[in-house]
């Protein structure tokens, strides 16, 4: 276990932390409180423009509150910048065109200067029955909201000068209208910030169960191959909704079903009928950046 | 006006972000919602401790909460450093003790690895009846919660390499018990994160008012002189409560009586019987730095 994950399990026993968002029982509902921090040298490539940030600040935080089946009431957003001049006006146009998109508001933040530019944003949503990541049980299936991939083609376009489109895939539709449709029906749940291989690796530790994907059955963006898989599998960034359910209790929807729950702890992938397990990597210090070129060859 | 309230200005034309915290209607009462950055450069001189550290990062959004009357129902706590392992258990430590002495929990948050250590807070709160910067009119007096000066002495006591008392001056208490009593008398209320001198412009703004401050009674801390005042009135972080009340409102407390609200816009200090014009300055870029000794000597 690396000392990140060691951290992250610390910060885990934080009361009500081990999930997408802090759940507070309220006045007959739940409260759900998130914060997220991005930062230039980690999640903005070169290319990436100021609209964009404050669009994918603000998205990242919402994700958390879709992933728990919840619906936004506010977003706060702190910008820090050398010149926080600079970036603000299309920072906050763009977060108040996402939060606007998902059916919410910008409702606050905060300002100030440093030698780094960070966008931090903490959104408030409310679940009158929150999904966690502990419910799934044996039978169960494994879905998705959608193909992955996106954050790993986007940072693709981004190194080849393809800024338009680059800027475009980082703008992401948070899964909110998804993720309501399944409170009641889904067991467990989990955005893919941290790669699809430790999410994964989550929802098995957090529910006392095993995961079986069948590769094959991973959905990939077009433009992206088979030869991408296994660089989209550990990269992380992927902002669909990872969720177990029995399949007769799911609602009409897009999901994807990748798999099913068995009852032996451990997460594997299935080709062609062999299993192999799936190692428990991702998204650790700061990405994204794209596996070196040695993990994409392995498949 | 600078550049730096220019941008404030704008962020507080945000809806409902005018405020200590941004304020959402929601079943009969009002949610409180607030975000903090600190960071190391402008936030934590030498030899502030990592027990210090997470204590405060969670004292400023407090604040904020107890700023509008209101009760704390959690707070989420980011931290990003070189080597987050390395003050993690001392800052979480320090906010988990802060959130219990006031009656509330940490209840999640996010890690990060970035050059500078961050630590960003978001609190989120309740009030049914939330006490705004806009309500002060002529008539009503000025108070305060407590003497100032505290972050001015301990910045001092740092320079001085007096840590320990200095990192138990960081470690200031939020004024929510306070803020809480004077819900239903308190016309209007800001914390003093800002400089006292540019906190009552700020009411006087929004308020539409004017305030007079008679400057022998702004109450200092043991080991200040009166040579420190103009310093303390423009440092800022001094994390008492500043309020208009109508004298006769005002519930028992240890609330001081420092001037009056008037009906001209602006704002004064009053010195034996002149008025000057107090300016707008305060902590604007990543404070907290003392004023230069040219301001000091000014009075």
């Amino acid at each position: 276990m690396s000392e990140w994950e060691l951290l992250r399990r610390i910060a885990a026993e934080v009361p009500r932390a081990g999930d997408d968002c802090a759940v507070l029982p309220f006045r007959g509902t739940n409260l759900l409180l998130t914060i997220d921090v991005l930062h230039r040298s980690a999640d903005f490539p070169p290319g990436t423009d100021h609209y964009t940030m404050g669009w994918r600040a603000v998205a990242v935080t919402l994700s958390d509150i879709a992933a728990m089946g919840g619906r936004p009431l506010g977003v706060a957003l702190a910008l820090s910048a050398p010149d926080p001049a600079e970036p603000f006006e299309g920072v906050l146009r763009g977060a108040e065109d996402c939060a606007r998109a998902a059916g919410t508001e910008l409702v606050g933040g905060d300002l100030d200067v440093s030698e780094e530019l960070f966008l931090i944003s903490s959104g408030l949503g409310e679940a009158e029955r929150p999904i966690p990541r502990s419910g799934a049980r044996p039978g169960d299936r494994v879905y998705l909201t959608g193909p992955l991939g996106r954050t790993y083609l986007a940072l693709r376009l981004f190194a080849q000068g393809e800024l338009a489109r680059a800027n475009e895939l980082f703008r992401f539709t948070p899964r909110l209208a998804e993720g309501l449709r399944l409170a009641g029906s889904a067991t467990a749940m989990i955005d893919l910030s941290d790669s699809l291989a430790h999410s994964l690796h989550i929802l098995s530790r957090a529910s006392g169960i095993g995961l079986v994907v069948d590769v094959r059955r991973i959905p990939l963006l077009p433009g992206l191959s088979p030869g991408d898989l296994e660089g989209v599998i550990y990269l992380g960034e992927d902002y669909e909704l990872l969720l177990t359910a029995p399949p007769e209790a799911l609602p009409p929807g897009p999901w994807i079903e990748i798999g099913e729950v068995v009852g032996e702890p451990g997460v594997w992938l299935r080709d062609e009928g062999t299993l192999r397990a799936l190692p428990d990597r991702g998204w650790e210090h700061g990405g994204p950046t794209p596996p070196d070129d040695g993990e994409r060859r392995e498949r």
